[in-house]
């Protein structure tokens, strides 16, 4: 398909826009077209209208339906072919194996939110029987099931071009929860984003689907503060900087009628190098932990920013071999100038942090916004002095927090902010040490890992890719995984409801074939 | 028990303190004794403290000690007689009998939660199995359960004392949940408060949890704030008023760390009568409408504050038969001077707003905070002219909105803010109609329900009291029902963690006694 720039709303096609913007591919600093058309306005005004009108008859399609509708992305997805793995490429400096592996995931999780919405858990059906003869006072016939918020604002990620942007995680959740989805673009990726929306546009007709279920706009900070804002949006789904996602809550907020924001922002994913796996490892661990540091140039959200351990000759015999790894690293291009001036100068900052020392650094790259890696080393007292020091730096830069003992680590974790992921390397001598630190992590993260590295998010069942603020701005979900599906739902009870009101879901003929709670035991199909 | 209005937290009992206020019987205008200790910052402070040291434990206590620790409150409270329902009796004008049933339904929802704790669904465990040999990329063995918040803030209502004060439904479901309590009484009731906290702590002692598991307050509302500005608490429960939740919500919003507030605030949980039963039963419908209304003075969150139905001469022969009725209403006292207040201004407001006539009014209350019931009739369209008209007006007043036909009904519909109930009064021969509003009134709803009344919450797995803001501030939950344990919940995965590490209930031997999803499946014990 030849890419327009165009925006597209329903069934209108706007064309030749003022303000327009081209795309830069970030390996070479070139400019890459076409032009693209920025949403004002009167762009989200009517792309609201659209969700809003759409939201009815999109939540009432049968789970098959809406189930078949997201394998039909998938589909659609995949038939963009080849060309859509290039133009991801060259928009975001990645290789293609990276992109390749990440289009598997997002038809992969579009996939599993079909087998989703099948199962029915979601719904979360409950019924309590009436009692009619209960004394004092009879019991009514209650019957519940969880239902959409309405339509979702999604915002696009730069560091995942497909897994989660326009038809990433954000938007399979919400579209598998019956949510309209309106998405403002990540302006990094602008051609791979009409891509996948039109794809999306492809599967809403194919199901014969209002033209509202979806809209992909690309626009300035205003456009999407002007869609977060729409009263037709009941939710929003981020992922991005901090800075990014507490404006967004602020705006939500401030609404007249304020709505959830489910905002992924920050994390520094400490690495805890337990005494045991560092006498047993250290060389390998200091090998392994470059791979993850530097894997996507460290634009991961789950990127290991933070590693903990005891001083001593283990520890300093990780850094050697860490500092040798890391002095392996040539580069890639990061994702934007943008990023990469970020990224540079958190860097700087820590280079000139008196707190700090730099132990390693990468290769120089060559060519335009290569960040170099960087690792450096801090003792646990001037981490805790310094705030500052536990801020993300994006990028393929890390410091390592020398503890004198098991005191001042568990001293140093109980002050760290929420996180994502949280990582223990250990051995079977280390479990007193992290059977102590266990409940601390559990309050600081959404996800905690042994002997593995953070970098890798499973899409599945049990994944949790979330934490408390403010790695998120909700810890009480998760972005990735089929739990997702729950941030745009709402319980509703319908009391006495006559069968032929009852939603289909409810009745007496359906239940049997759902998940569902009846007088509070658990009722499966089959 | 004799009353002593001191301030205890943890082992510590504060005697004594200077600023200190009295109860008054709102029926009588009498002050009652003792005079009741403020808590100041200083206090706040250290039943946070308290708290936060008793979460680990309090969180780790095994499922059948949580159940049993809320089965000994349902006890302790039942233990204390007959002197607890005197004293909620007096300190708000509600009648012995309701009281009564106020205490069984307090009771009873404990017990419920232990019920809960018990059958696990809560920890909605999930366990995605290693895939060792998957190409290109092995997974790793990723089990998820939910955990406790943390400390949480309860702000007891007024409307009542026991079901939603200090070991009410915040209370009962937090404890639940594993979160420790703060709870900050409300000042109209301190005595009922204090010998509900004084059984709360006497099955904390009993139980051996530690004294921090659950401290009660009293205070200003500058005692609140602190509360919920303490960085140790991490969610709070509020039932009261619109102005008093959306400064909790505004307050935690502008935390360093967020968090979540669940308040539960405003509704006039509008009753439509549909032409076929008003055709039908307009006699019978004007009458049990006046006994909702009038019900516990008005002061039910539930109070059906807005009839909607087609201008006619059945409406009107409803409008006749609740004038009769209302007519022959002698009004009990209000909860406080301050509600009775509020609610003389309110309705004065309707007489005074040449939009709305008033038709009928009940009996001048014989003694002091007595709300006088009213009923008020505008037409839709001024209805939607003036937003004023739907405000809560706490206490036993109601507005009739004349629709002039299903248009405008449905309009009048959709411009309604979110409501905890919607009530529909439907024959068969309304079913279109019904139909036609079912998806609107589900958007703007968390309870529907159907030939009833909406006052009266049972309190079971599929009750759904909450809604849409601003009657919540979070419609993705319920305050009353087994359903409310997942607010103070969130999602933890754990990654190839060895077993000595799993939580006890992610374990391989633990899995087959508890309900939960199997690389997706459901799996129930037995």
């Amino acid at each position: 398909m030849a890419l327009t720039g165009d925006i597209v709303i329903g069934t209108e096609r706007l064309s030749g826009r003022a303000a327009s913007f081209k795309a830069v591919d970030p390996a070479t600093g070139d400019t890459l077209e076409p032009a693209f058309a920025f949403a004002g306005e009167a762009e989200v005004e009517r792309a609201c209208e659209l969700a809003a009108e759409a939201f009815d008859a999109y939540r009432d399609t049968a789970p098959e339906s809406r189930a078949a509708f997201l394998e039909a992305i998938a589909e659609e997805i995949l038939a963009l072919g080849d060309a859509l793995v290039e133009r991801a490429c060259a928009e975001s400096g990645l290789p293609r194996a990276r992109i390749e592996g990440e289009r598997g995931r997002t038809v992969g999780q579009l996939r599993l939110f079909a087998a989703v919405v099948r199962a029915g858990h979601w719904l979360d059906l409950r019924v309590d029987t009436a009692l009619p003869d209960r004394k004092p006072l009879a019991r009514s016939d209650l019957r519940q099931r969880h239902i959409p918020l309405g339509p979702v604002a999604v915002f696009g990620a730069s560091n995942f071009p497909l897994a989660f942007s326009v038809a990433g995680g954000d938007t399979a959740s919400a579209l598998a929860a019956g949510c309209p989805v309106v998405v403002k673009g990540h302006p990094a990726h602008p051609g791979t984003g009409e891509m996948v929306g039109e794809a999306v546009r492809a599967a809403v007709a194919r199901c014969g689907l209002p033209a509202g279920t979806f809209t992909l706009l690309l626009g300035a900070n205003e456009t999407g503060a002007a869609l977060v804002r729409d009263p037709r949006i009941k939710a929003a789904g981020f992922t991005g900087s901090r800075g990014g996602g507490l404006a967004l809550a602020a705006l939500a907020a401030a609404r007249p009628e304020p709505i959830p924001v489910y905002a992924e922002m920050s994390s520094i994913n400490p690495v805890y190098l337990m005494p045991g796996a560092l006498a047993a490892r250290a060389d390998a661990l200091g090998k392994a932990f470059v791979g993850s540091l530097t894997m996507g140039a460290g634009q991961f959200c789950t990127n290991p920013g933070l590693v903990l351990a005891l001083a001593g000759p283990e520890l300093d015999a990780f850094v050697a071999s860490a500092t040798a790894a890391l002095a392996d690293y040539a580069p890639a291009a990061m994702l934007t100038p943008g990023i990469h001036g970020a990224y540079e100068a958190g860097r700087k900052a820590l280079e000139g942090n008196g707190r700090v020392r730099r132990v390693a650094e990468g290769k120089v790259g060559e060519g335009v916004n290569r960040g170099r890696g960087a690792l450096f080393v801090t003792e646990a007292a001037d981490f805790l002095a310094d705030a500052s020091l536990a801020h993300e730096v994006f990028g393929a830069s890390s410091l390592v927090v020398r503890c004198r003992d098991a005191d001042e680590m568990v001293a140093v974790t109980r002050r760290l902010e929420g996180q994502l992921t949280v990582t223990l390397h250990l051995e079977p001598s280390d479990a007193a040490l992290a059977r102590r630190l266990m409940p601390v992590l559990e309050a600081k993260s959404g996800r905690i890992l042994a002997n593995g590295w953070p970098t890798g998010v499973e899409v599945s069942h049990a994944m949790v890719h979330g934490g408390p603020f403010p790695a998120t701005s909700d810890g009480r979900s998760t972005s990735v995984g089929s739990l997702a599906i729950r941030r745009f739902l709402r319980p509703v009870c319908y009391q006495d409801l006559p069968a032929e009101l009852l939603p289909a879901v409810l009745r007496d003929d359906a239940l049997p074939g759902l998940p569902h709670m009846l007088d509070g035991a658990a009722k499966l199909p089959g």
